[in-house]
């Protein structure tokens, strides 16, 4: 059995699309409590309080809605010329950009259902503007309290026509780790739980049911405590964001979550882990049969239809 | 700059002395919420709900109190053989034992101060048996909700004598990373916080001011909520548990934390990060100043003097 | 506008109906956090650990299930007379009984629907024993942390064919005034929440469809923080219990809470209510339309169909 | 025995007086998160989001700091002329008011120790405008979320040089019972906790030691949970407030608790109560002795020094 790899160090920044750009990015700063730090021809670069780069998600004004790409950071320089070199030999590497406002050069590759993602060791530091800074010092920014205001960025959803194809991909590609997997009667994967580091993932692929391709399901930050997950819940309610469902805590990962679509009809996430990792280096992947998921979250909700359904962009079997 | 190491996973175990042992493990299993997974001569192996090795607490019978040794489990048998190179030529290794109930061979060795610790990599997997089984597949064992019931092992601070040696072998033994210190006035360390992984820190090493060797200060759980850290406070303080300070937010890493005395006078935390994790794989360490420490912990709480005082086994300078 | 009547001071105890006794009892004991503080003939009687009465659950063996009787405690013995002087010019009184292990004489009478209540004023206050002796004393008996463990009893929800009679009989025979009501298209009242102090209910009444007459629908204990409801679930999960639906926030009283049904089927809840009280002397009450109910709970949501169907004893209509 | 009394409903409202108006006024909207109502002359009224009534807080400009006034509502127009004649006749009345914004005539008087109370029944209902309405129809004002976002107003606490006086006062005059109450050594009350309703206290005295008169110690508004507490503690730090002391859990009362000044000096608390309620209408007051006080708080906190001769405005003593 060969070394885990430890070349990919974390999920460092999604980009989202958005259709009506004005009003995701009031959703995202006055209502989600993320922080502008720039902003640069269509895109406003948007940061938790206490991510420690320049940003975590980017959004840009688009015809239409979904993920631009997604940003992994390396170890280290070398792990990052070794993972590209990896990436290349498995034919599905785009070639090197030279970053943007929130990074350096990275390496830009494709998975099999057609997702953008970039990797890069080169980055950006945050640095608190002094209206900005901590009274703690260990924090990248201060905690402002302005709406849901959640700690970090957790985690993404994409959907796949393939996602046993994803999982190849994903674990050769980044050297993630399978962490929970869905395994459907048919024998296909309905999803799966990737993790680079001691999260218990950084990146869930599901099945996409709608025929469409290089779509987003979600994308998640991290709050400290379950009530804030409640409290989130109230801000939502009171600001009129369609709630879709939560909170409640899901089987697969035990994560307590709430899911929101934002103006544009990206579906965004908030959740709460506790204190669980994945400290094992061996961990076996947790495998869910089909008739176990039938049975809803952790505490019995079933799971919603458009929780299927609904993806970003739209697609014509969504109607 | 070399590369970050990843060749050790995380801190396993902890073997603590008890010298009025069925207290002690009254305390640790009805009061603190353990579960005893196995006993053998002089000891009772010990582990929190979601520990998904064996035992995570060897809580052993002897004349005095403090810590017997540590343990951390390498990332893989390569890893282990590297890190055992290393920890020889450093001049500190005391050799291979074939270890306890709860793992394989380990390679034991000392850190400056003299407490003993021990690296491997073949453990046990704890498999609950029917009765301990939880509902969620994703658990190592059934959240039994009895006592404080932590989710696992989170991490250890021992005393030493001269914190600036401890840095250099801990970086370098195990190759752990620094993610905060305290720097005093007279140029010494005061306190070193260090990481092996994406938590906050696995260990701590504050200075001992008593003249003692080999000193144990604090081990801790994790619990999934701050609410989970306040409820501990009213169990410890319906059972007589002896509180010394908190519930409180560290400045220093910002955790949510209690301290309490275990009938033989060890100290035990339990404690709640929230989601706040060490994602940068360049992380530089933050430093805090004597002058920054006597403002007292994050929202004002004075450092209580046992703090600095009490530490076990006791020396004569305790009187 | 008459003056408000402060005659009745709170909901006191409930019995409950078991038709499998034991299994009940331990689930209101070791899962559900309650205490014995006596047994008598077929009851046993319960009390959560801050619930200042001798008993606030009498859980009786019957052959079916369902409310046995509901007691209410007088805030003084004149008002006890001036209460039970009203009742019997209602015509509704059955008489005075001399009361059980855990209060004094009691004037009994039954409601539209056929449940029974009981007023009384002499009682039994819970005088711990040294073992359940708190360290607070100004707590009743010591917090425990056994199970879900609740601090007081809340409320009950029973049935009734014509809540619209409930409403004219609560009013005037305890004199509770009406906080919340749910006002059917068809000009039925659907539900109606009442309080005899600063809760904002301490009994509700819901349309009984099926035909049914004196039936229960839930008794719920209060918990001090959400995070225990969350927890609570947790505990019912891994103890095996039928979670029916929740946790989740109400859309009527804002309550946060969990239902499930205890071994016997009758449904109880677990709830937090936060820091909201009806202070105001002259409360009007919210009238919720059949529209406004279908939008579901607080946060979306929807009301699961047993908790429509489902009370005890069951009927030939569930089926 | 005579009955217990209801003619009074509530606390009503508390006037405040500040010597930097507006610093107090930036710090009880933006960061304590209380919504202005309106503002008259010197005064700008201030509500938490779920008090019914147009203000519980009246900002004063002043040229010192303390409290101008407390406002309590009778249950009806019977009650408040009970009330009214048997102040008179206990010769402590001042007289009629035509009342301010928030409501309508009331009737002043003072206590043994200079404080002025008013008591009123006809008042002004908050009337949310457009978008201040909550998603709720139960709630009176959205939940927006800004700083501390307390509920609603709970409680008071003066200074008083003769508690005993005070005792006497306030039962007679109010009907208040006492729930709690510490006898110090020396015969004399060192503190007494008073209520009319269901909340445990809703005014506290504690006795003066720096010779003043009609001082004022703290108010306190109530939030929903104890994690609200805790995170008013980072807003207050972050925001730069004095944190005198908390968060911990008072023994007496078991209130999770957070003390800071405002800009101008008064002290101001944000509190939980849990599920705590006194709803045994012959509650016999708790009383701790000197000796049982100097353990400190319930989980061992010791008691600031501050907290014993902080009071505003400040006096000679203070010094």
């Amino acid at each position: 059995m060969a070394e885990p790899s430890y070349d990919v160090a974390h999920l460092g920044h999604v980009e989202l699309y958005s259709d009506c750009f004005e009003e995701s990015l009031d959703f995202f700063t006055r209502i989600y409590g993320l922080t502008e730090s720039g902003r640069e021809g269509d895109s406003v670069y948007l940061r938790a309080f206490d991510d420690y780069e320049f940003h975590t998600l980017k959004l840009t004004r688009h015809h239409t809605t979904g993920v631009g790409h997604v940003g992994y950071r390396a170890a280290s320089p070398e792990a990052l010329a070794r993972r590209v070199e990896i990436i290349e030999g498995m034919g599905c590497g785009i070639g090197w950009v030279d970053g943007d406002m929130g990074h350096g050069r990275a390496y830009q590759f494709q998975d099999p259902d057609g997702h953008i993602f970039e990797l890069y060791f080169d980055t950006v530091d945050y640095i608190a503007p002094e209206k900005e800074r901590s009274a703690l010092k260990n924090i990248a920014q201060r905690y402002h309290g302005r709406g849901v205001s959640p700690r970090r960025l957790d985690h993404l959803n994409l959907l796949a026509a393939d996602v046993g194809a994803i999982r190849d991909f994903m674990t050769k590609a980044l050297g993630s780790r399978v962490t929970e997997q869905i395994l459907l009667d048919n024998g296909r994967l309905g999803g799966c739980w990737f993790t680079v580091n001691n999260k218990t993932y950084d990146i869930a692929y599901t099945e996409d049911h709608g025929g469409g391709h290089a779509r987003f399901h979600h994308v998640t930050y991290a709050v400290d405590q379950r009530e804030d997950v409640l409290r989130a819940a109230d801000i939502f309610l009171e600001n009129g964001v369609h709630i879709e469902t939560g909170p409640h805590k899901h089987a697969v990962q035990g994560t307590f979550f709430l899911y929101v679509w934002e103006p544009a009809g990206n579906r965004v996430e908030v959740a709460n882990s506790g204190a669980r990792l994945i400290l094992n280096p061996d961990w076996k992947p947790i495998t869910w049969t089909e008739t176990e998921r039938k049975k809803g979250q952790a505490w019995g909700l079933k799971t919603i239809d458009t929780f299927h359904t609904h993806g970003t962009p739209p697609i014509a079997t969504d109607h």
